[in-house]
């Protein structure tokens, strides 16, 4: 399994995501979910994937192909004119992928499944953020349904719904992730740190920050250890429940 | 789907389900999950159960026929000597209703499917609580392991994992309880109020209090409305990410 959230600020986008990929319990690592393609002071594409990882390594090379190589560059995710024409291709990519397995005879179609959350600006544009479908269809981030997450996102849902604010800033959208992944690490083992994040300002054209937060990362581990302090105080707050 | 959650305090046992029960997103009612046998003074017993309505009733109607019908009360809840036994019954009798619905030429053995939370306390016996599964084995709580979810359990997983401690009221775990609930029931459509809560005092052998929060309950309109602000002051406390 996987987790990654991408959340639509009125400052920019924000995305993060785990690194554990898992074949049953024995075999795990870490790979690389986030990839990012820019022409600075043009466009950033951001795109994070979540599902099979033969599926989305095959995605991905394709699109970097064709981002790279010049004969193949017709359409390229550096070339294309709107965010919405790059979703389309990454759609198209990724059915292209996934029924590729089904026609050499594999079973299981579900096992080559794999979902990708893409966002990103391009200059004339505003910044977007699309949920795309193994079937290859997408959706669009609105001011209703803010954020998206793919792979294990019910356990850090609650605590998204609940603080979400499209006028936070950064920091404060980086703490609510880390709560909201830390939620999920403590709950479920297919998902693992360290976690990839990006940050994207409105009409900079840049990646403006992309670290990676380490196992050992003091934030994470001040966030995560202070975080069961903070929820029993809140919980203390709240009314007392009486017994008749 | 469902969500039912029963936790093992130092003080006894609290057990909590919802009521929603579905087919679709169209057919949609009120269904109690929660079932309580008892000999007051003797025994309390009681039932939650998630997964396809017609095995839980079909399970719950053959536990009740044993328990009321003189000449098949052997082996009956009412008569067993320990809740480990009880817990054999209750699974023995779920596989038995789902292999029926096998052998009647069902396909789909998965839609079948139902588990169960089993608690209680018979006198002699310290008050303990299982979790069964369709199959009809089950594994009981402990000290490390010391609450039970089914259902739709992930959302509300967090706030369990983070506050519950063994030695908390049962006031406070009835807060700890509507706050998981309400995190599912507003992520989820498939788990909805009312919900029905049973407190149950360690050597009491009676059930102490049965309550049905309705969907127009005050208390829990309180607590669902001041979680957020609740929450949101919670990570305002977290020190802040710094931006390179």
């Amino acid at each position: 399994m996987t987790y990654c959230v991408g959340l639509k600020l009125n400052k920019g986008l924000v995305f993060m995501s785990d690194t554990r990929t898992n074949a049953g319990v024995d075999n795990f690592s870490v790979t690389r979910k986030m990839f990012t393609w820019d022409v600075p002071g043009e466009r950033v594409i951001t795109l994070m994937t979540s599902g099979n990882l033969a599926t989305t390594q095959s995605l991905i090379s394709l699109l970097e192909e064709r981002s790279k190589v010049a004969t193949e560059r017709s359409p390229s995710m550096l070339e294309l004119p709107t965010m919405f024409q790059i979703a389309r291709l990454v759609g198209s990519t990724l059915r292209e992928v996934i029924s590729d397995s089904h026609a050499e005879g594999q079973e299981a179609s579900s096992k080559f499944k794999a979902s990708v959350i893409l966002g990103g600006q391009i200059k004339g544009g505003a910044p977007t953020m699309f949920l795309i479908y193994p079937e290859g269809n997408f959706i669009e981030v609105t001011d209703d349904n803010p954020f998206f997450q793919i792979g294990e996102a019910k356990y850090g849902k609650p605590i998204l719904v609940r603080a979400y604010d499209p006028d936070m800033s950064f920091e404060d959208a980086v703490k609510l992730l880390i709560v909201s992944f830390d939620s999920t690490i403590k709950a479920n083992l297919s998902v693992g740190l360290p976690l990839d994040l990006q940050l994207y300002l409105q009409d900079s054209f840049e990646v403006s920050d992309k670290p990676r937060i380490e196992v050992d990362d003091a934030y994470y581990q001040a966030v995560s250890s202070s975080w069961g302090d903070a929820l029993r105080n809140a919980l203390a707050q709240l009314p007392s429940y009486k017994i008749n």
